[in-house]
Formats: C-alpha cells, sequence, structure tokens
C-alpha cells in the first residue's frame, strides 16, 4: 500500500546489499584511469571546482564547441596549456578556427564526425568507449595524424568502429562526468536525459554523471540503487533532491534516507505526483527501489564542493 | 505508416483550421488586461527584454523569493519604484526583510501561504486565478490588510478559496508568461514542466508559456497546435525547436512546417527518439498534430527579441 514517512534529520541504519552504488564522493574523485570528463558547449559555470575536477579525471574530451568554452574559461595560454584535452569530436561546426589551431599545435587529436544522425555528445560517447575498449581504434589513430582526421572515416567512422568492436570487448567500469549537459536549450538538456537512459541500456560500463552549477543528475536503474557519501559530505555539501520519472510514469517501490521516505508510490509527471524538494536524511546512505529507471538530481552547495574533491 | 520528410528553408502552406492556437509574438506583446508575468526565484537573466516585458503584462507577481530577484535586477530605488508587483506570495522562507519592507511600503499585496502541501509557484497560480476570476477574493482582499494577511488564512487559505470558487466562476483566456521556471535546480524544473500538464488539465484558460535565456517553451495540447508568428520574426528570432514526450511515450501523428517533419512517428525520451535540433521552415505559422500532451521549446535569438516587443 502507497505510504509516506516523515523521519527525523539524522537517520542511521543498515542499507541491503545492493548490486548498483553511486557513490557521490566518487563522481567528483574517481581516483581511477578509467574516467573521463566531457564538456559540452556551453559556458564553463562550475568555476572553483573546474581545474580540480580536470585533475581529478584521466580523459578529457571536448565535443566541437565545447573546445571553445574550454579555451575561453582560461584568460592566458599558460593555463590553457596546461589543461589540453586528448579529443576534440564533432562536426567541427562550431569549434572556432583559432581554437583549433592552438589545440592543433598542441598535439590534441581532433576528430571530425560529419554525420547528422548523431550528436556531438552521442559522438563523444563512442569515442570515449572505443578509446577505453578497443585496440584497433589506437592502433589506426596511432598509425595516423590529423591530414587524414586519424584514420577515421569523417561521416560516421565512430559509429561503425563502435558497433563492430562493441561486442568483441571486454568493458570495465568508466567513470564519466559531463559538464553543460543541463541548462542550455531545452531539447539538448532532454536529450542529456534521453542519454542517461540510452547509456544504461548500451553501455552500462558507464557511471555518467551530470555535474550543473545546482547539481548532480544521474540514473538510478531498474531495481533501485544505494546513493553513498561520506556523512561530513551530506552535512556540508548535499541539500533539496528528487526522484523524476522522466519518460515514463513509474513507482518508486521504496526510498529509505530521504526525509519523506516513500512506499509503493506511483509518481508521474503528467499527473503532477512527482517527489521533488526531498532531501538526504540518511547519514551516509540512502536507497531507492525503483520499478523503472528514473533521473535523480541531487543539489550541491557549489561553494564548498572543492573541500571535497 | 512512419515517414520524415526533409522540406526547403522556406515554405508556403494553407494551415488547417486548429482551435489551438500558440501565437509566439502574442506571448511576448499579449497586449490585454488578462495578461500576468510570474517572477520565481532564480537570477532574472533576461536582461534586455525584462523591462518590455513588464510593460506589456498587466498583472504582476513575485512567488516569494522571486521578489528578491525583482528587487536585486535594479540597482536603484528609482527604477524599482517603477516595477512595483502586485502580489507577493508564498510561505515567504525566502523573500529577504529588507525586500519585503520596500515593498510593503509601496503597497504590493503580500499574502502568506505557510502550507507545505504545494509549491510556491502552484500558490501564484491559484491566486493569479482568484485575482481574475473571483469577486469575492477581491472583496476580501480590499477589505482587510497586510497585519490580518490580506484576510486569507495563512496556511492554504488561497488554495481553499481556489477550489471553493473554481466552479462557479466563468473563464477568459489569460495570457501567463513565467520567468525562472527551467535552468534551476532540475527537480524544479521537472516541476515547472508538471505545471504544464496540470494546468492544461485544470485551468486551460491559461496560455502559459516559460522564457529562459534561450528558450519560449510551453505545452502543445492533445489534437496539436497551430503555432503562428510573423515572417520577420520567424527570420530574425527563431532558431532550433524541439518536440518533446516529457511524461511519456507517445506519437507525434504529423508536423508541416518543420525542416524535418514527421507524420504517424513515435517519440520517446527512453527510446532516445526525440525530436530535437528540428527548426520552423514555415512562412508564418506551422502546425502539430500529438497523440498526448508533449511540450515545445523554440530557441530564440534573444538579442533581437525586442525588436519584436
Amino acid at each position: 500500500m502507497e505510504s509516506v514517512v516523515e523521519n527525523t534529520e539524522e537517520l542511521q541504519f543498515q542499507p541491503p546489499a545492493y548490486s548498483h552504488v553511486l557513490d557521490l564522493n566518487g563522481f567528483l574523485s574517481p581516483h581511477q584511469n578509467d574516467s573521463a570528463l566531457l564538456i559540452l558547449n556551453q559556458k564553463i559555470m562550475v568555476t572553483g571546482v573546474f581545474e580540480k575536477l580536470w585533475r581529478n579525471y584521466f580523459l578529457h574530451v571536448c565535443a566541437d564547441g565545447g573546445a571553445n568554452r574550454l579555451y575561453e574559461y582560461f584568460d592566458n595560454d599558460e593555463d590553457r596549456s596546461r589543461h589540453i584535452p586528448d579529443y576534440i569530436v564533432g562536426d567541427l561546426d562550431s569549434v572556432r578556427e583559432d581554437v583549433l589551431r592552438f589545440y592543433i599545435q598542441k598535439g590534441v587529436a581532433i576528430i571530425r564526425q560529419t554525420s547528422q544522425y548523431a550528436t556531438d555528445f552521442t559522438k563523444s560517447l563512442q569515442l570515449i568507449s572505443l578509446h577505453f575498449f578497443s585496440s584497433s581504434f589506437h592502433k589506426v589513430t596511432r598509425s595516423s595524424g590529423i591530414d587524414t582526421n586519424y584514420g577515421i572515416e569523417d561521416c560516421h567512422g565512430i559509429h561503425t568502429l563502435y558497433h563492430s568492436e562493441r561486442k568483441i570487448w571486454v568493458d570495465r567500469d568508466v567513470d564519466l562526468l559531463v559538464l553543460n549537459a543541463i541548462d542550455g536549450r531545452f531539447d539538448q538538456t532532454i536529450h542529456s536525459i534521453t542519454q542517461l537512459y540510452a547509456t544504461a541500456r548500451t553501455d552500462a560500463y558507464y557511471r555518467l554523471c551530470y555535474l550543473t552549477t545546482t547539481d548532480l543528475i544521474m540514473l538510478v536503474p531498474t531495481g533501485g540503487a544505494l546513493i553513498k557519501y561520506s556523512k561530513k559530505f551530506k552535512e556540508e555539501c548535499i541539500k533539496n533532491c528528487g526522484l523524476l520519472p522522466v519518460g515514463k510514469p513509474s513507482v518508486i517501490r521504496a526510498t529509505r534516507g530521504l526525509k519523506w521516505d516513500v512506499e509503493n508510490w506511483p509518481t508521474s509527471i503528467i499527473s503532477g505526483k512527482v517527489s521533488s524538494s526531498n532531501r538526504f536524511v540518511g547519514d551516509t546512505c540512502c536507497f531507492f527501489d525503483v520499478e523503472d529507471p528514473m533521473v535523480l538530481n541531487i543539489e550541491l552547495n557549489l561553494e564548498k564542493l572543492s573541500m571535497f574533491m
């Protein structure tokens, strides 16, 4: 039966064993080489944490005009030179000529993909997968240069390579943080949400997360997840949260560790019954059990975030 | 059968008769007294058009901390005094003391509603409805003052009054533009989307639209709508658009006037099949026929917008 319980502000409990764990501190400081920071084409607004994020993530990719935003984030070439991405990818209709020249000169692999049947975001995700898992991708790119598009067919070479290699590679978890996925054009925001669902389905090795100036945004998969964080991080940085049935009406089977915990709670954007403006009271974790994948946003105190990275 | 057609850049056609018309120029310049501008609690970013919007709309309402944002938009009391809202409404936990004092002194009706079962956004919508349609609301508020919360019970008085009056009033179309509904905390963005659906269901007299720094966002109801605009406005101001099945998978029965027109096109955020990065090529209108209500975003060139207001 549907129920809602209001909890005290500090809740300690024994979490169940969950196969899917979302470690909030880990999203900011992955501390492993299988990690990538992807920059999309909007102004970088997470000042104060951007440079730490850059250091904490191993691979750095700019989607097309995202390269402009990286370039413009710094006001001098010395700082720029210390933040050189590994790849710039996309149809390259947005990146500025002078920005491209700067990064070419610094040895960035610039891979043009003109196909209009995928977005720069999708192209970037497939490129990152190839980087981590495909040996033939590295064989091709290493033996070629900028003049031959690094040996990648320039319309949908990445797409083709990804699909031919996808079934044979052995994958590992990859931490993937994306900047500028949300808060731009609204159809692009929604496209980013579709990527959460698509990636969970086809490339579940990604621990995919979006950072905005207000939130961390991720997907809670069917069956639910355990959300972990340090006590101090919760106290200092975590504010409101929402568990959002974007895509289709569904049921939150149970939550534990929220201010307002629910059970067997039907939720739908169309009916207007959505768990928003809730918050974490679980000491070091909380968990959600959901019937279908749902979008979780967690409001962060951006000013204090860098203390935890 | 599902189909997609790519159109030329300039398309002239005879639109069908549609009961539901969304007039884009009208959203910016309603030119009627039944119109309201609602300011939610985020920084006002639509500089360059804000003052024109203020003049074009008849009623002005701030939801709680939205009053701070109005106050902070101006750097002197002279400008502030020329932009005095009619109401400030909400639980008043966000609005600053000094801001409240300023607007009290200017005679603004400040109506406290402490209920936690509705958001400040919902409270504002009900207040605006009461303002336009309920004579007993005006009788009560006129005979009372700030010291008695304008005669409105201070927990859920507006809610109660709205529901008791709703069935007896005779409604008229009201143009309602909301600022700061999108691009804040993601659960608040989604809450704003639920309001599009809820309002279409319960208060269809609202022509409700959100303006962000990038988009106009509105709901296309079941059965579809005709989107009207001037030729010049399209050429100078309208850029990309998306027709987004937020809430549940659905079918776009037909579009006419888009660069990529579709027919019988299943669409779903979960499957990733979403019409985004499309654009208007219809000369002065385009139309959409949809099986369920869908969210439409239209990218605007904010710099040129004020020329069309």
